[in-house]
């Protein structure tokens, strides 16, 4: 459960699930994430469910990846790593 | 843009998006209906993005829509009334 490349609305994204206890475990992290990608400026869509948040990245000025893209990936893990 | 009978995995669910006006007034309303759903004991998918929310409701245990998505439903549009 690493990030995959995968294809939406015909735009190359960068998506991964990480795992949680239970919901607000789940909301927790959006919120972590969310306030990393207001620093960044920079905004995934991020999909919240019990014990479970999947964050996608992309970016949508150039309908794809940019470098971007990966460095708001791995600081996503970081977030994730230390929230565990 | 109001509810709709969404079918996603074989279930059948209500699904609704919401507007917003940036991606901290999504993730606002997010944890909204986040703090609602916890009171609730019941847990929808909480799609945030920049400038929009996609709510989710269905009913896990019966693979589908029970009376109780519905109230969850129209107690997401209240605190969307609320938040606008």
């Amino acid at each position: 459960p690493d990030w995959k490349r995968i294809e939406e609305d015909g735009e190359e994204r960068l998506q991964r699930q990480y795992s949680f206890h239970d919901f607000n475990d789940a909301l927790a992290f959006t919120n972590q994430v969310g306030a990393m990608a207001e620093e960044e400026g920079h905004h995934p869509a991020l999909l919240t469910e019990y014990g479970k948040v999947t964050v996608t990245w992309w970016t949508h000025k150039i309908n794809g990846l940019h470098r971007n893209d990966f460095i708001c990936a791995a600081k996503t893990d970081q977030l994730y790593l230390r929230a565990g």
